[in-house]
Order: structure tokens, then sequence, then C-alpha cells
């Protein structure tokens, strides 16, 4: 085992009816509070009036930052830091899933710095200060809600960049999963890949002895193989979204999918379905880095009979099972799926090594990422 | 799944050489430190040395509250206030195990109190303050490094009795597995059983749909199941020891064993022998009463095939495999193994149930418990 710290300061109220905590949660960090927020799903749902019910009933004074893009963009989060300075906003509070989350703490980390908060994104300054930051999540994916990372999409020059930073952890997060029964069938299924790919990038490591580490992996990728299916069946399912939920939440961010974001800032397709198409040809790609935990996940966590099969047949029947998994609850396989030919490979390419090779568990240069691309169309 | 909120703020420094980052920690806390530790192994493993020199680098004035026992009293916890108040201390630190980070814990919230810190654990008053409360933990058990519990024995009226507050999380806890290579193998025998009743009190619950906490229990047992071993036979083996930290730590305590406190309020054993006593006979005891979780429990943490056998069968057979875990690690069985007859039952029964039926999975009177503790002899 690495030595390492941690620290998570977020405090997470979890449960049925939550969301009608707000008003005392956000009470203690002042009166003026700028709202984030994405489509306006949250106002056909009723959210919307929940919550600011809530925010009128503490006398709230409250801006609003509206229309945050499913892969939000640093125009958005620009146009956010404006409102906030200008209306001095004392918390930013996000309601939605992990693009609405991303967005407002990067206005939070924005508000209080003099450049471009694009610079924490390409690394050309270090994060020292944040408005304080909040949540109500509607969507099981990202973990956003309880850590300190974002990503954000520069679509004016086709870059997805992520930062972190501690200062960006939410001050609390609300979670009610019933406010996720009303997400469309493919965001429940693009959001439990994304759970479960945030899990592979930690799981297939070079760490040796981590059993615990390995064994919560397995466990969160179980509730995820399990409640998936209940949730897709039965939207209002309250114990399959509140699994999915706790899910998404005890898997925590690390790092940035790098492949997967040179597509979708390129192509704007859901993350998770880029997620869904790469993730088990970079298995393939990778897979003998480590033979043995590719093992131990096809036994572990689908079931793979060992008997009879070599290492490498046994583990490339996890692979297989994962890609089966994926295709079974409705996501894509191939970039073709998307209309997505060879055309941009080389572009993104060159884009995710930038700023040198990616990856921790086999350092993917250049050649390697285009070649998993390649595998994907 | 229940509802629930979430917050853990302390900060965890794990590994290798961490107690080297003990003085950068512990300086923005203030200039005069309480350090509270135990039987002074501290000294002969060079450890006290190594902390009064990060603690002399950064100017501290040291005060210090030493020989707190194994189940640590009340009147020490007394003597710690007294001297924390005379010396105007700005930061309690607790160097050892779960007693001593216990008494520590206790010290820092009796600082600010005017009355009895005994009040605390009677439910006569409620925690709104405390000292900063940090760590440097010697022994892998009970979690107490990481939550805002704390167990303390009143000695003159032989009762143990628990409190718990938010006020009472260490501000940072500095864990390294290489400071558990001395204890005593005993000590490595009954923390390991410790981690693994903390579990089952969480594991073995009437709440439904809660896929991933009992997987993330089991991910627990599994790894102390698989770790202690290497560590009984090496003591210096760092990965075991490893393991069994970081176990130890992300169990977090919820609940006091209301029984075993009983047996060792009187009898002065180890917490941990008590619960090797204490929780197969439980679990024989309740089992019925969700014979699933049971049946659960023994086949994927023992590995108990079912086929052939009814519910019930394998159930047992899993309460059985517990048993002879703990006794083959090395932990007691019975309470005559410790020359404990039936002489205080009734007394035990009565302290048990002071304030009400004790126990969530199923409520125990004091018949239930007297019957229990008849099972111990």
């Amino acid at each position: 085992m690495n030595s390492f710290q941690y620290q998570n300061p977020t405090r997470i109220v979890f449960g049925r009816g939550s969301v009608d905590k707000l008003g005392e949660l956000a009470k203690p960090f002042g009166t003026t509070i700028l709202l984030v927020y994405g489509s306006g799903s949250i106002k056909q749902t009723g959210l919307y009036d929940k919550v600011m019910g809530q925010l009128n009933e503490i006398g709230a004074n409250v801006l609003e930052l509206p229309a945050v893009e499913p892969n939000p963009r640093l125009s958005t989060v620009k146009k956010g830091i404006e409102i906030a300075r200008a209306g001095q906003a004392d918390l930013i509070l996000a309601v939605g899933g992990g693009s609405v989350i991303d967005a407002a703490k990067a206005v939070a980390v924005g508000v209080p710095y003099d450049g471009d908060v694009w610079d924490f994104c390409i690394r050309k300054a270090v994060i020292r200060d944040a408005l304080p930051l909040a949540t109500v999540l509607t969507l099981s994916a990202t973990g956003s809600e309880m850590n300190g990372n974002s990503v954000i999409s520069n679509w004016e020059e086709r870059q997805k960049r992520s930062f972190g930073s501690p200062f960006a952890y939410p001050k609390f997060s609300i979670l009610d999963p019933a406010l996720t029964y009303s997400v469309p069938r493919n965001h429940t299924v693009y959001g439990s890949i994304d759970i479960m790919s945030h899990v592979f990038e930690q799981y297939f490591s070079l760490t040796e002895h981590t059993p615990l580490q390995e064994r919560f992996c397995e466990s969160i990728l179980h509730t995820v193989i399990e409640n998936v299916g209940g949730a897709l069946t039965d939207p209002g399912n309250y114990e399959a979204r509140a699994n999915l939920m706790w899910a998404g939440t005890m898997q925590q961010d690390w790092a940035s999918h790098g492949i997967e974001h040179e597509i979708s800032a390129i192509y704007d397709i859901p993350h998770g379905a880029g997620l869904s198409i790469v993730f088990p040809n970079w298995m393939e790609y990778v897979h003998t880095e480590r033979l043995d935990r590719f093992v131990q996940y096809a036994v572990r966590v689908w079931g793979i009979d060992p008997a009879g099969k070599s290492d490498q047949e046994t583990a490339l029947a996890g692979i297989e099972a994962t890609r089966n998994f994926f295709t079974r609850i409705g996501a894509q396989a191939r970039l073709a799926d998307f209309g997505i030919g060879a055309e941009h490979l080389d572009r993104m390419a060159d884009e995710a090594v930038r700023f040198g090779p990616i990856g921790s568990f086999k350092r993917l240069d250049r050649q390697d990422v285009r070649n998993i691309l390649e595998s994907c169309l």
C-alpha cells in the first residue's frame, strides 16, 4: 500500500425529502445565493420551485446561472463568475448532475481569482480560495457532490480539462434518491457506466497489497450491476435509486478519463456513452500489464469460472462481460453508433497526450491512444 | 435504505514515516500541547522521543498525561482536564491505541465544560465545545482515530459508558503501520477481533436494501481475516500491518458493545477478548431474527457452501467459523478462560439494560442479556 492523505469535509444529507433541509443548511453561509442549474428540467419536475421555496423562507437573495451544458463550457462558467461578482454572492448552489456541479465549482474557485479561471485547468495557476459551494444532486454519476474535482470544456479550442482542489469540496450535498426518478432513461444508463468507469480507473492499478480498496471497488461495481436494472424497469424504485446514488457518491473522483474526454471534447456525445465505448477497448489493450488483477475482476465481479481457462481467457471473459453489460443496459459499443469515423483520430490522440503520456496503469503514449481509439471505431 | 447524514472532517495521514509530519500538522493549533499516552511502551519503542523531537522542533510547550489505562478511567480523564486547564493547553495529542484516544477525547470535551465530564457519558449534558484533538495511532482496532466516540470507565462505580460528538473528531490522525510492529501479540489478536466486532454490529442490521454497506462490511471482514495471520507470523510485515490499520480506520464506530462493556467494567479483561467470547454467542442467540443476513454472512465471508444445508444450518456454520477463527488466532472462547464464573451475571445484566433494552438487531432485555452471558460461561 502506498502512503496517502485522506480528508473529506463534505456533509452528506441523504434520504427522501432531504431537500426540505436546504434552507437551514444554506442559511449560515449568507444571504445572496447563486443558483446554478442546467436545461431547465428542474422546472418541469417542480424541484426549482421547491428550492426557491426553501431559499425564500430564509430570506435569501437569489441570483441565477441557468442552462449549464451537459459538457459544461468555459464561457458559461465565466458568465457565472460575472453574475456572482456583480451580485456579491455568498454561496454557490448547484442543483443538478455532475455537469452542473462541475460548472458551479469552477465559478466558486473563479470568483476570488484575478486571472482567467481556465488557468486552473491548464495548471497555469493554483487554487488558493473559493466561495462556499453546496449541491442538490439530481443524477447519480460522477461523485462530484463529494469531491473537489471539476471538468470544464473550452469549446472554442475543443479542449476538455479538469482541476481539483481542497477548496472545491462542497460544504454540503443534499442527496434525495427520489429526485432521480425523472431523469431520462439514457442518463440513468450513462450515469451508471460513469460510476463503474471511475471505479475501473481506481481498480486497475499497479499498486499492490490493497485488498480493502479492491474489495470496496468490487462492492461498488456489484451494487451498480445489481441495481441499474431495477431503476430502468421502474424509474420510481426508491431502493434501486438510493443504491445507485450512494454507489455514485462513495466512488470518488481522482483522475480525468483522458481518452473519452478527447472524444466528447470534439463530438459532444454523452460522457457515459464515450466511456461505454472506450473502457472495454482500453481493458483489452492493457490487460496483460497486470493479468492477475483482470482475472480477479472477472472472477469476483462477473462470477467467471476460471476452471479450464487460462488466465488470459478468464481476463478476456471478464472484459467481454463488461461490454455485454453496457450493451444490455442500452449503451453504445462503437463510435460508429454516433456516426463518428476516423477523421479526427489523430487530433484526439494529440490532445490526449498534450501534457505527456496519460494513465498510471499503463502509460499511454500518442500511438497507444490512437490504437485504442481505432479499436473503438 | 434509511435516511442519514454523513460527515467526517478528520484528516488522515497514512504511511511509513508519517509521524515525521507531526510538527507541521500540529503547529497551526497553538503552542501548548497536552501529550496523552499509556503504559509507557512508547518510551521503549522510541516513539516518545520521535514525538517530542517533532514537538520541540516547532517550539511547543509540552504537558503530559501518562499512564492511561487499557480501559481508560474517569479519574485519569479528570486528571488530564486539570493539567490541560492549568497549563492552558491548545491541543490534546493522543499517542497510543483506542484507549488513549478515548481518554484524550474525554479530556478535550471536558476542558471547556463547567460540570463533571461524566455528565456526557450518562446523558446529563450535551457536548457543545472541545479543545482540538489529534492522534498518532499505535494499534489497529477501534476506529477511534476517525470518529467522535469515546468509552470511559467509572471504576469506582464499575460502570463503562460512551459518548459521541461531532466536536470530538480528531483534527488529524497519523497512521503509520510500522508503529504497530511492536504491539504485544495479544493486542494484535484482540484489536483484530475488535475491528470485526464493530463491523458485525453494523452488518447484522434490520435495515433492508443496503447492498453497498453490506459489501463494504464484508470487505473489511475479508481484509482482517486475510491479514491477521501475516501480522502474527511476522510482526514486521508492513503490508499486513497497513491493511489491518486501514481496515480498522475504515470501519467506524457507531454504538457501544453493550454486553461486553459490562464484563470488562467488572473484570478489566481486554475488550477484544470479551468480544471474542460474547459475539459468537450473541450471534447464536439472535440469528433467527434475520436468517437471510446470517446466511449471506456465512456464504460471502466464510465461503460456506449452502448446498444440501438448510438456511439455519448454513447460518450456524458461519457462526461456528467465526468462533473457530477467533480461537485459531489465539483469543478466548469462554469466560471460564479468565476464571470468571456466574457470580456477577445478574449485576452485569442489570447494568447492561440500565437505560432500557439494548441492541437494534434484536432488542435485548435483561433476561436476554443474562441468557447470552450465561452461554459465555
